[in-house]
């Protein structure tokens, strides 16, 4: 990257998504002292085993003292806590990113303790699996994948730069995209998806002969239902936090079904054929080409 | 397997489904000459290339003639003219066996070209990709997957046991199910999921900014929407079949989003935790524990 060396990395909660980054940025080269912080011990050792991380604590304000970037990688329901425990601390050349999954909540969040923009750059890379904990965490997770940053009018663009600049060293690719409109569009390609793969589990779980249905479940269902598997206070966070680009989504969504329910309780095989012709062609076209 | 040798068996469909079974029972040395059938001359042709057929007809009165076992593995909706077009030329002794999706229709199809039970299996291999054609077909598709047999009472005992053979020949474990069971449960594991894939494409493709919005796709939506990639036709058709199984199930999950969505507007955290926690937990233990 063009961009200067990050010399003291502080990660906010190492564990997929905060790990893989640590590790990227250590194999580019571009990053000095990395310190881990989180609340389990265990994890924490565990990255240092790994070599993820130089050192941890579980202390915020001392984690952040001597960084000159911050990442925080928690839950979105804890990321005004954080940000509350490192004002008195955070250097004032420090900068500060996140990879929440929705944006409008955490610039919110940070606007309520810090006032100002002035060290932070709201940041989602759109990478992950349903696994969590830093032995998740994968070298190659961004590389060829897409990071999202937000920028508003008060970014300050030498803070911008840098934030770019670290995720192309790991390989991503960074696009600019409004808060706004980050969160309705990753309201209908990822929350959307788990609030219904959720649902689903949720709804076949409940049938008296649960244990059998799972037992007939195929490839199908096991790729369709593995983000049920995700970590529920993630994706409860979420759901809270960008309920008003998932409800209306969500909503619309429910339409379909109750449209699809009437058009297969009237035998319209033509209207049927239509839908799942399209559907098929938009993810060929869409989702596999892109793959 | 303990059952007698298949001399002549004529596959009714040599795509994902008919074609893998020729292949796997071909390597497990148990049948004779294979035959196949279907519409399109350029896959029949690239099976034969491939090995999975020794020879093919596009007319099912010949194709089944000189038959011991017939495999038919057509769309549900196309079951009815294919068993029309046997009904001449079938060889007495020959069972006729099927792979659809659905068992109750299959049944009554055969039963209102053939009168009774006495020739035919009704079967359904839990297996298969995305993908179609004999170019998908995989020797191991069957390995290790449930294959679900719905004998009725009228079904004859050795034509029963002669097709438990043939999937046990394939390395597949074989069940037995009510026709009525078999599609309560294929309706809730598998049919309503591909609605549902379906219909999360279709609905995010006619948001306005669609092509930005599956740019933005990660893993996840992947994973979740691949089945929305299957064959149009045969799902289509799976819907009409199996609607008195499919419609109660997917009336039952759009209460349950309907709820969810409630639940977001209200920013109830602990009732969402709860249904995620769930989920992932029998998930977990019923999906990820026999994978």
């Amino acid at each position: 990257m063009s961009e200067k060396k990050i010399h003291n990395l502080a990660i906010i909660g190492v564990g997929l998504i905060g790990g893989s980054l640590a590790i990227a940025l250590r194999n580019a080269g571009v990053t000095g002292n990395i310190i881990g912080c989180g609340r389990s011990e265990a994890n924490l050792k565990k990255a240092v085993e790994l070599g993820v991380i130089d050192g941890y604590t579980h202390d915020i304000a001392k984690a952040v003292q001597a960084a000159d970037m911050v990442f925080v990688a928690v839950p979105l329901g804890a990321m005004k806590s954080v940000f509350e425990q490192m004002k008195d601390t955070l250097p004032v050349n420090a900068i500060v990113t996140d990879g929440g999954s929705a944006k409008a909540c955490v610039l919110d969040d940070w606007l309520s303790v810090f006032g100002n923009e002035k060290q932070f750059v709201a940041g989602h890379p759109i990478a992950g699996t349903e696994n969590s904990g830093v032995e998740a965490a994968l070298p190659d997770l961004y590389r060829n994948r897409r990071v999202i940053v937000t920028p508003t009018s008060s970014t300050d663009p030498a803070n911008l730069k840098q934030v770019i600049g670290m995720w192309e060293a790991c390989g991503a690719e960074v696009s600019q995209m409004s808060v706004a409109h980050h969160d309705q569009v990753l309201a209908a390609t990822s929350h959307l998806p788990h609030v219904l793969a959720f649902g689903l589990v949720e709804t076949l779980d409940r049938l008296e002969e649960h244990t059998e249905i799972f037992k007939y479940a195929a490839g199908g269902f096991r790729d369709f239902s593995r983000i049920a598997s995700s970590n529920p206070v993630m994706w409860r966070d979420i759901c809270l936090a960008n309920t008003d680009a998932l409800k209306p989504i969500l909503d619309q969504f429910i339409e379909e079904l109750q449209q699809l329910s009437s058009v297969i309780e009237k035998h319209d095989g033509e209207r049927l054929l239509e839908v799942f012709n399209n559907a098929k062609q938009a993810r060929d076209t869409y989702v596999d080409g892109l793959e």
